[in-house]
């Protein structure tokens, strides 16, 4: 159902920006206002929200039923089917609110495409809304993060049970299976991403596919994983050995651990994204190791993987209670491995930082 | 890696419509030109291509090697980081290529909030691209024809074994998790789509995505799915039964496989998409269903499970050999029940119609 109270919010921001209306397609921003999850393609459909806080919701004929259960009551129903295309439908609902020619600012839900068709179609002036509710979305209230708690646990779980079912001869792939597997186990019906499964020189690349690769007998292996509770995502790493360690892995490693760590107790009152990437980065850096740390130190989380607040340079927006992060600095050594530690950081009232997960930063063996 | 000859066939496409240059997202038709298959998110990355078949490439830091290692050789990558953003380096490759200011086309894999990014960081005028890849995508070669028929086989093993596996008590998701399994003992390692299992009442929705229903006795189940091979799709619908259909349910069945039928027939010299849409629709209307078919006959197939050409009224190019598309009339009646149908359907040199599917259309019981 349409949340009103977080329209109202909504539109409220939108008087403050002198934005006439904001259409919201497919994505976390829906689901956030209407607890509907679906992705974007070519069936346009979302929902207008005007700077009034009135709105209509665009279906296709064919999502109609589906549409209709997931809004519940909207006043305008802009209805198209695949022989009219959507643009007409569009228009009507804009007549309907009274926003042909106005600002209308667009979520990250929809198409380049579908907006190009809209704006060959009407009169309108474009604006982009990728950030309209990222404000609204990252202060979770006490219900939110109770979900997000139980996902990281959940999460927790599957990284204990993967620290057993692991084993050398096993490929990428073959895990990320059994990682979907004890998410379902642990209650999380959906992921928040494919797995990322990397082992030894896949380590290199943070955001690896790949799955073929064999793990080997002393072979690193960074495991990403992610599963939804709730409409809320879960997010962690760890990064296991399934032998000893060499030396160089150890040093690697307890450089990260301690980057690691260093983010998350910068989470203090007062703090923003940059200070905490900043105090994790250093670590890194101090130790010689800063050209092989090429990205952020982490993304917001919520109903998407990715949201506000970035913890990353530039950032000085401080940090407030509700919101909630990952901290996830590496070190990708292109050829050779990775290492990446990960934690899910929740910003306490008092401003401190609670990590939702749980499971050791301690160096860890496959199997024992 | 690029594929020069498609570059090479789409600048000239890009001369002929006075396009500076197509910017091409994680799409459908990037995997055509680079074979790189991955999705949009925030992370901007593609290939520009100019009406002089010059080309650069975006990468995130993050994802250089992947990206270097899928387009191989291209002139020009324009890297961005996640401090940075991407409108600084998307500049960059413009002035490599002299664009900036020019007319510029997006595709279906950008968003519409980082095309609206590019848009207040650097002038150009910003064009619909969603089809410029279309004609050169729907004739499908020798090699491809190959790959969607091996992959059409695929899919009718998957609904073969189906008909022995499905069994009342089941829940349509633990059907739905048992297709995964089959399309990947077949060879399919992905799927084209999620599986639609929608028994029941949930069949009226034609795209139905709930999983939580117990199918029961005597239940209509409808069976829509897909696999990749290759790279290439396939889609193919049946709806089986679980008990002895009723013969309300016997009477719709067989309007739909009459229709089915019709709409294959019409794939023949100088035929148009609109035509085998008239064709299969004519017999639904005939029989006093019309107003429980609402959505287009069929939609093209490849890469992508839907490109074109279209099966829709006011579609009036002739089809072409090597156009592939779907063939799938239905009835859906609110709260009852639905039928769907579905092959693919290949155009010959000599422009009739060869179905790729050969999964029985007569009515199947489940088990028998």
């Amino acid at each position: 159902m349409i949340k009103k109270e977080r329209v109202e919010r909504l539109a409220q921001f939108l008087r403050e920006k002198d934005i006439d209306a904001f259409y919201i397609g497919p994505s976390a921003d829906l689901e956030y206002i209407s607890g509907l999850d679906t992705h974007p393609d070519e069936r346009v459909r979302g929902l207008m929200v005007s700077k009034e806080a009135r709105c209509f919701a665009m279906t296709p004929l064919l999502y109609e039923e589906e549409i209709v259960k997931a809004f519940g009551e909207v006043p305008f129903y802009a209805k198209w089917d695949d022989h009219e295309g959507f643009t007409g439908a569009f228009r009507r609902g804009c007549e309907y609110l009274g926003i042909v020619g106005g600002k209308i600012a667009f979520n990250d839900g929809v198409r380049a495409v579908d907006m190009l068709a809209v704006r060959d179609a009407m009169p309108m002036e474009m604006i982009n809304g990728v950030d309209l509710l990222a404000g609204q979305r990252s202060h979770k209230d006490a219900e939110e993060l109770d979900l997000m708690r139980k996902a990281a646990d959940i999460a927790d779980g599957v990284t204990a049970k993967l620290q057993k079912f692991i084993r050398p001869g096993m490929k990428e792939r073959d895990v990320a299976k059994k990682i979907v597997e004890f998410f379902e186990e642990g209650g999380s019906s959906k992921l928040s991403f494919e797995p990322i499964v990397a082992s030894g020189p896949n380590g290199s690349m943070p955001h690896y596919s790949g799955g073929e690769r064999v793990i080997g007998d002393n072979d690193i292996v960074i495991l990403d994983i992610g599963g939804r509770y709730g409409g809320y995502c879960s997010d962690m790493t760890r990064t296991f050995f399934t032998g000893t360690p060499t030396e160089e892995m150890k040093k690697i490693y307890e450089i990260v651990k301690k980057s690691q760590a260093a983010g998350e107790a910068a989470v203090k009152p007062g703090a923003t994204g940059q200070d905490v990437d900043r105090a994790a980065r250093q670590v890194i850096v101090d130790a010689g190791y800063g050209k092989y740390f090429f990205n952020r130190v982490g993304h917001g989380i919520g109903i998407a993987d990715h949201e506000s607040p970035y913890m990353i340079e530039g950032n000085d927006v401080p940090l407030e209670a509700g919101n909630v992060f990952s901290v996830e600095p590496g070190i990708y050594i292109p050829g050779k491995f990775g290492v990446r530690i990960e934690n899910i950081v929740a910003v306490r009232r008092d401003g401190t930082g609670e990590a939702l997960n749980h499971f050791t930063r301690e160096i860890t063996i496959c199997g024992e």
